[in-house]
């Protein structure tokens, strides 16, 4: 019973995921549905790379929180526009809370759409919101174990960024073992290291996020 | 719709765990369901504390995990009982699964049995197992603002396990706010910093948890 009703919660889903992903490729918009644990650094990310991607494209912020707007005020504060979504405690963002959010936006002005997810490594990555690219942050502080314990959201993403690896030196964390479970889960995922605190990997995952809008 | 049937589930559920609380009361054996994000040191913790509690009472630990039994390989090299449950993929453990996993440990001759929840700062604080008390892990590196951006989890522990606190002075982490948060969000929550790393905390847990289990 309970399985049924979820694959029929899936399926409406996934049929306004469709509309979605349609919609923004008529209006030329990439859309990364950016997910990760709480606390892996998906926010701060966002602050940094914000205002590098502002000076090449127009970007807007879809924000995903329990209850807060906490999330949607930094991005604020960065001058781009932000859509709050507040899930009333549900654990995932889905196509037709996207649907809602995205509609509130001037989609004819955008380039890129990121919607920052719930924190959270488990519902999201069930969820397909319309994106082109799911992307996981998987902070050095979770421990090299997360990718094997979590499979399906590296399964599903097609960029892994490794953050906070400035405290690589402060943990056990294994990184030649992390990026191989990775590359096992998923044989064609990109990896960044990134640091919101000495900025490695920003520029390089600016980069790539410019290439992807652009092609 | 979606609304009636998570009530029907989470009704069922409230059923089953008042039975499993009745059952382990009849057993005097005292329950802790331990939740957190992934990477907040869960398991790590549980390698810490186990063979000291070990010394004075009889504990076994039950391990929920999506897929795999990393977790309770880890906990079974310390000697102490371990039932591993495989969610398949689900976000939470549920007072079903925690009876069925406790169904195969000898329940007369325990003390104490810790629940370690899927990793996960939302779900799980909304299924009740039939636990004597809730404790929530949240690591340091997380950030500050996690307690008020995650309440319901908060509010349904007795205490919360500040762990990490060995890298405090690399994050900008708050702990004075913190501490404001989770007190305004659950007044007689019991705030305990903890390190596996450098052993801080560990002992006065340790005695909180034998002073639980013997009163």
């Amino acid at each position: 019973m309970e399985v049924k009703v979820m694959k029929n919660i899936l399926g409406e889903n996934d049929k306004i995921a469709d509309e979605n992903r349609k919609l923004f490729a008529e209006k030329n918009i990439t859309v990364i549905n950016l997910m990760g644990s709480p606390g892996s650094g998906k926010t701060s990310l966002l602050e940094k790379i914000l205002s590098k991607l502002a000076e090449k494209i127009k970007v807007a912020v879809i924000e995903g929180d329990l209850f807060t707007a906490k999330d949607a005020e930094r991005i604020e504060r960065q001058n781009i526009s932000v859509v709050q979504i507040n899930t009333a405690g549900g654990c995932h963002l889905d196509a037709a809370m996207v649907r809602r959010a995205a509609e509130s936006l001037n989609l004819d002005e955008l380039n890129l759409i990121i919607v920052e997810n719930v924190g959270n490594l488990v519902c999201p990555a069930e969820f397909d919101v319309g994106e082109n690219f799911k992307a996981v942050v998987l902070s050095i502080t979770e421990g090299d174990d997360k990718p094997l314990k979590y499979p399906l959201i590296f399964k599903e993403s097609a960029i892994t960024l490794l953050n906070k690896i400035d405290l690589l030196p402060y943990t056990n964390f294994n990184l030649q073992n992390a990026r191989a479970d990775l590359t096992t889960i998923h044989p064609n995922i990109k990896i960044f290291e990134t640091s919101c605190t000495n900025g490695a990997g920003l520029d390089d995952f600016c980069d790539w996020i410019l290439k992807e809008v652009t092609k």
